[in-house]
């Protein structure tokens, strides 16, 4: 499918897409970016890529398709970096969870030389590392391509066929609609996970049931990354907490007033949510 | 320990009462009371109950220790009936989870008979009914006694004893001490978790991540029995609510301000909780 595909960031998801595309043979070569000698060394062990590099210009040589797997927070200055210095017409994608952000921003950018379709692969775990990668992380898995209006149409063409074949099911949205999408179905969740953490006293830690478990588990991520993705995706977060609060006022309103029924509709439509979730 | 336990409603936690009694001989004979003969068919099937009746008056003859394990709402109306009919100093105990409603309520009778202490076990699991019932059901649980001005002191220490027997871990707080604590740790993920299942549209359930599932799992739980213990334990539920709000209202702001110190500082108090709850 590529000759040489280059991976940015060569973690838990960059050496799962390594791992993916060698088993699947969809590139001749896999070229790994790292920060650290250490971090090569793992990445070669894992047989996620082929051969690495600490520099990433040196690693755009060649390449057709260069993905950005690092922390959230480099992935503005690299990729700005990667679509300065691509051969005319490479794609570039990222694998971050804030879209419009990453749009806006890149969109900045004068002459640039790569063409740009954001991705975000809805995979991955707990865990972290290449250690940790798997070959199989993306089967199943939604992922998400981003389009606008000035998005290379056989860039995303190409870029869909590359997910599919690894597994994955792609839908094709605009960094806005993917925004709202998982403003609702991560970072809300993460919001009030922490919120509830947070509620907690000595005592009700003390005590902690199974639904406090379940409630909180989210709030065992990553501080710094969550952190950035707030900071990037500033706004869908605050809408999606806009309308968390208006449904919390409404479930608040009919328990102070012991309105059975309403609370009772609204516990029924949250379990009906809640199936079709697990469906 | 006792000559004769009554259990009133013998579906999960009655059955599991019923069960562990048995293996540690806690009682010479356990009597049940179901609401249908078929479910007392299958309390005597699981051997849970050594004798069954339809008939509460009927259940309480010799009975030292009477526990009312029906549904939320009929706790009450059983509970009025028992401790007027029970021979004097009878301990009366039920399982429920709003204790300052029960003591309240049952403050209100005359010349009661019974001597009433407050139980609640967290034990349980999302199955119901006898036939998932376990004699190890309280192997390590939290137990909490409640205990007013009004306690008698000897009923406390033998239920105390009793719930120790079957494993529990057992705290003697005050009602509302109880009500505050477990607000907090299960009124409170129940409010939320149905929020945030009610906030969702078709596209996020369609592209639910982990966290979502995390989330939502508490909504899955009974709408009914939810609503009752909404409407039973008001003030401390809204109260939970209120500090909650408050917890999210200083994170949106931070996420608003890009305050980047302050998100991170939240995210790693929430991580710390989170962590302490697992321990």
């Amino acid at each position: 499918m590529f000759k040489r595909i280059t991976i940015i960031g060569v973690g838990l998801i960059g050496g799962s897409i390594g791992l993916a595309c060698k088993k699947r043979a969809l590139a001749d070569e896999v070229i790994g970016v790292c920060r650290r000698e250490s971090s090569l060394k793992k990445a070669l062990d894992a047989r996620a890529i082929d051969k690495g590099t600490l520099d990433i210009e040196e690693s755009l040589s060649g390449a057709e398709l260069v993905i950005i797997a690092s922390p959230v927070k480099k992935i503005i200055p690299i990729a700005k970096k990667v679509m300065l210095n691509v051969k005319e017409g490479t794609i570039v994608t990222d694998v971050g969870s804030a879209k419009m952000y990453v749009v806006e921003e890149l969109g900045k950018i004068k002459n640039p030389r790569g063409s740009f379709v954001g991705s975000h692969p809805m995979a991955g775990s707990e865990k972290r590392g290449v250690e940790n990668a798997r070959d199989d992380m993306f089967e199943k898995a939604p992922i998400i391509i981003t389009k606008t209006k000035n998005t290379d149409r056989p860039s995303v063409s190409l870029l869909r066929k590359f997910w599919t074949r690894l597994g994955g099911d792609v839908s094709v949205l605009s960094p806005p609609e993917h925004d709202t999408i998982v403003s609702l179905s991560s970072y809300l969740p993460h919001v009030v996970s922490a919120s509830i953490s947070v509620s907690q006293k000595k005592d009700s830690v003390a005590f902690a049931a199974g639904s406090l478990k379940d409630a909180t588990r989210v709030s065992m991520a990553d501080p710094e990354l969550w952190k950035d993705i707030f900071i990037q995706a500033r706004g869908p977060v605050l809408e999606s907490i806009r309308v968390f609060r208006n449904k919390l006022s409404v479930l608040e309103k009919a328990i102070r007033k012991k309105d059975e029924k309403k609370i009772t509709d609204i516990l029924k439509k949250a379990k009906r949510v809640s199936d079709r979730i697990r469906r």
